[in-house]
């Protein structure tokens, strides 16, 4: 990564990285960039000013002793969670901040590009600090991370206003696609390499790779569609405690759930919020928007169950190459599966739903954080929620990878978050 | 009122009235107008809409079965609390609304001017229909209501941001002035006339005129100043329970209260947030933004009380005329008490700050809310509030008087509310 | 006070008093005495210390600087609110303490009253100390307070357990009764007296005396009662909104209100608990246990409202003598109005109900506390709470007089609490 | 197990079990079985109930259709989580129960004693029913974990009680030892199995035994002691967020947590409170009643981790038998790592203190509940909680075994949980 053409790219991707941000802002409002509908989101104002003080705070101020910050209180105001960096203004109120203006913090992310590409410049004949450069490829990820956050936040933001507004009106859609049964593809018991090695990016969280032992399973050949699982509901499936899991069961009731987030009937018609506002419900796509607890209890209603990490992992692993409906498809919805070569091995692994696994979010053996703050990145929060795999409609392609961790508390549901059925092998 | 000359005044009335809250509004940027702070307090572009909307509802619609509102989502966003209309959109929900944005309800607020001016139009050879003069006249001091709702949310939603910004940075500013000690006004024994009548305008609550036996009483000359408030506070005012009514104690530690709101020591001096921004704290200001339980508990520091709102009425009903440090002023702010001939009487009743009675908020004898919507008005709120009398320097001086009762929760801080004490006649 | 017969008497009084609340305990047993079903209430066991632990505190130990005291943790677990006397076991953590068994409560009453005893003794030939005698009558008119709180605690308590235990399963009962129309008491506008004066025992807040204006008003026969009530939720009383105010609609919502506490419909039927179990609602007898909302809703829908406390006291000092359904009589259940000559006067206004007043409670003008931990006694509470009038079945006969003041949150439901209806004169 | 001789020890087993729990009980009191301190714990008469309605409702009602309830309410009072059973009073009221009184919760486990000696008497000459043996185990070791949860319920509601009471104040203690220091046990990677196997007793959460790929590890010579653990709190280990997991910074701040439960400093001493009362703490213990995010941050501390389940299972399989301090030793605490042979393995993986684990609970590959109302005994709480291993000094030493899967919140303290240390193989 230290030499000069690698450089020259992390420049070109730095660059493009920041434009997709940018160019995700754009059918937002100032409003609609202010407002935080929940402690989980944050106001996408939050976001574009986050990912810049992260490139500030990281790399500039690391490397160089008399930066002068563009903000003295940015450094507190949009400090997420690193305690090693300082305080942080409260999480609930992030939305509390109608100032700094849209505005300022545009000025900000010019602020902070100008340093950046000046360092970044080919042309300058300095190498890039020792670390500096993998400081900056984690920085672009992060970016990713909070760009696909910028949609399921004003997603849920649009959602609590009665009008319904949308994030972009003409968002294109697909054609109705005919449901296939779903079918299983069985694999035999054995140990399995898992986890990321290499040179290659990835999150401190997929190393070191390493060997887990799994028994035969079968895997589902396509995520379960909104048809399949409206048949769940009308079958009873929310209101049947044997099919829930005791904490999924209490939350159920508590939040009074009886169909996923953003489905609601109107004149007897199920209708689905989406990111071009409200529109009927269509019975052949991923069902989306799902807790871990009703992931479960419909796998447990059909006799199957959610598939491990290292099950999906395996099952991805078999994948050449890195397809599906990502960001970059702009239709920010997922789709039906498309026709394709049943024998040829699970679909859409890869884009429109996260899918849950089983698997509670933890280290692997052997697993080290990085020293210093930027070990709080991922460690912190391995305890209490489950590991999502694959991405989503709202993933940039290039942040994606079959050994891509993704974690969410239970009973979380503003994610793009589907179902893999798996089973135990016979 | 049903006069053309009363009509033609009534339209001028009107046009002053929302002229003001247009200006009031105009240092407010579109992200300022929709954040909405806490439960209490609302977002300006609910407020600018809420105001169109009251005469949308009641005297548009209400008079002509064919109007056609601008938006039939509003009916139900920008209703407050009336029952009788129908659904509410949900309080503590006002700040996720990122749409309308201003511009629509900016547009909303035009379009219900055009039709009221059209209405009062003096051209206009229809008399009003019976009883919507006096619907519009209620309108207009309701719109006057939320003007200074305007700001006091407003300022409240500024200082929850740590940059501590400014309403409007470059605000007036009075002289330092010397504070005169408190003196007392003594009134004997006897039975009083208060509330109002005759055909001029008031709430309901504040009819109908009655009698009260009032003992003799004492009330002091001006409002308790910061410096008072802050010795107050030196001799462990906040943590002496004997000083505190029992709730009061209570809801003092559980907010971890020590000062008023606003105030905030940084190096050890203290400031204070005003709609200009973080300013030193002046000690020859009336205290101000503390709650009732404050001002009981600094009243039984100094063997003193709060006076009754019968005892405040008669006070201010030797005053001859109305004047005080009000909207108008464009100081946004209390000022020190003017030097003044200290034998005419108690200083400052009008304008400044809104003092806290000891009077819990309740209705007169005889009082009866009119029927209908509008009943719902002011009378359901008569439990658990405290009157507040006099007006701020944020309420309209057309809109005081003598008899104007104003109630707010012990616990609520965030108005400009102060103390003016009063104790038993010797 | 201080002469030997009166201290003599006092004696007396001591053990009549100590004994009735003993013989209150005897139905419960153990564990009945030890459980705390809401914040508000406190378990039986807590109620026999603190009665204890006033005399212990506030005579025994006020006039013996040797005094040792029967264990010194209960200094802080059985001081109820005294912030002069020192820390408190906190409220909520009543119920948590299943030690000192209810066996060392006893002796520690056992205790405390040979001392007192033994200060009382008529043939002790020296007097009281100065103002000793007067905290005692306190202390006895404090443990009748808690006497009816024993009953109406427990009543709580039994009603939370799903088998509706009784307190005592053979309570008599009265026979039934027809039910008069209620009728209607006018009294003149005028200046009125209301509040204690002279030697007798009253508490703080019933004094000073002093004058009211009262406009004319009319005053209800009688108690509304059940078969009324009931009328108010078969025309939708709980569901229509322009009936409540808006903190009682909030409330009632929230806690999901639609009956008075301790009703409940099993197979069609309306049931009641009472301290005798589970019974059959009878319609003859007054509605009790129902919150100033109630009352103030139901008012409001017969076109009546609440009288005042002043209205009351005026009604209740026609009365030559208090009379009615006590403690003493050993029903613990509201009975029926009995016959008599409607033509003289209010029924039933002491004893039966606490009747709710729309008022809020205060400090009478001139108003003072006691100096000490005495003056916490009644003053603290001055805010937000609402006056209830002339007693109930729970509450002793020597207990209650016509300036007699109680008070509750506006809320409350668990004390018997009825309406008494009122009306603006014509 | 359908053999007479089987029923016959079956008989034997149940007997003392029962008795057990009989014994358990008698050091408190009516009032001390009757409160509950908290939501997760239940007072002490519950378990009793509890208990006999497992085997009322699986067994008695199970086997004869004509078997008459003890009392029909009890079907509900005491039914903990059992959706297919039916309702439940719900688990934060448990503690309003002051009736059924201790004498009749006693009288119903006699009442299903004798129904069940019955069943199990060796005379009587038919087989059980299919499957009933098993329930009746199954029965046997659901007592055998309340007979923990009554000691830990009871020792968290005497800790709630300012007077530290005793739940036994003679127990027994052991003599100061000198503690060794740590030392590591080393294990290769590879392939193991865990989980039971076979005709004994196991709960279906262990089964089916299944192969896991382990890496390489080292593993604590015995837990962490006290001493130990206090020197991670003088070194700022509750106020250091970077050895935090993110819930666990949060749950400590919101909580209040400086010190493990149960730990107070007294004049400057730390005390401990025990099943003996409050006690001088002792430095040569075994931590105990810390959380799992707190065992985890002193892992992170000393540069460890927790141990996974497996590696703990994979240590335990080694020892040849069960043996350590169980709640038969009557010492009611854990004791200090006794003096033997440190090459000989880890000591005291069982009893003293549950030992955390950092793996999530969750299922094996291939589990699968029984059908009917005891599936729901263990599989419905697999989510969110963590596994702890090895037993108590609470647990019966019948009850413990290798494979034994116990699970808690990561935020639980009030059982006898303590810290094993292991780290990654070098």
């Amino acid at each position: 990564m230290g030499s000069e053409s690698a450089t020259h790219s992390l420049g070109e991707q730095y660059r493009e990285v920041r434009a997709t941000t940018s160019r995700l802002r754009e059918p937002l409002s100032e409003e609609d960039c202010t407002v935080q509908s929940m402690e989980d989101a944050s106001p996408a104002k939050w976001h574009l000013a986050h990912t810049s003080w992260f490139f500030e705070t990281f790399v500039l101020e690391a490397i160089d002793p008399n930066y002068r910050c563009f903000h003295p209180e940015f450094r507190v105001l949009f400090n997420s969670y690193y305690n090693s960096v300082g305080d942080q203004h409260p999480r609930p109120r992030r939305g509390l901040l109608s100032r700094p203006p849209l505005h300022d913090v545009l000025r900000y992310r010019e602020h902070v590009d100008e340093q950046m590409m000046h360092l970044l410049d080919p042309r300058r004949n300095e190498p890039l600090p020792a670390g500096i450069a993998d400081v900056i490829e984690l920085g672009l990820h992060h970016e990713q991370q909070h760009q696909e956050l910028i949609l399921t936040d004003a997603k849920h933001m649009l959602s609590c206003n009665p009008l319904r507004p949308a994030y972009h009106r003409d968002l294109p859609s697909t054609a109705p696609a005919e449901v296939k049964p779903l079918r299983w593809h069985w694999r035999e018991a054995g140990t399995r390499w898992i986890g990321h090695e290499g040179s290659d990016f990835s999150f401190d969280n997929e190393r070191p790779r390493h060997r887990v032992f799994l028994d035969s399973f079968e895997f589902a050949s396509r995520p379960v569609v909104n048809g399949e699982y409206l048949a769940f509901m009308e079958d009873g499936g929310y209101q049947r405690p044997e099919l829930w899991l005791s904490d999924g069961r209490a939350t159920s009731l508590d939040k009074d759930w009886n169909a996923p987030l953003y489905w609601e009937k109107r004149d007897g018609v199920w209708m689905v919020m989406t990111l071009a506002g409200l529109r009927k419900l269509r019975l052949d796509e991923p069902v989306c928007h799902v807790s871990y607890f009703e992931a479960d209890a419909y796998a447990t209603w059909v006799c199957a169950r959610l598939p491990n990490e290292a099950e999906w992992e395996v099952m991805a692993s078999e994948v050449p190459e890195v397809e599906g409906n990502f960001i970059e498809n702009g239709l920010l919805h997922p789709v039906p599966t498309p026709a394709g070569d049943p024998e040829s091995g699970p679909a859409q692994l890869f884009g429109d739903v996260w899918e849950w696994t089983q698997s509670a979010y933890g280290s692997y053996p052997g697993f080290s954080p990085p020293e210093g703050a930027l070990g709080e990145y991922n460690g912190k929060f391995m305890c209490s929620q489950m590991v999502l795999r694959g991405g989503s409609c709202a993933t940039p392609r290039s942040h994606i990878r079959a050994t891509y961790r993704n974690f969410f508390y239970p009973a979380s549901r503003w994610q793009f978050s589907g179902i893999r059925l798996a089973r135990d092998g016979r």
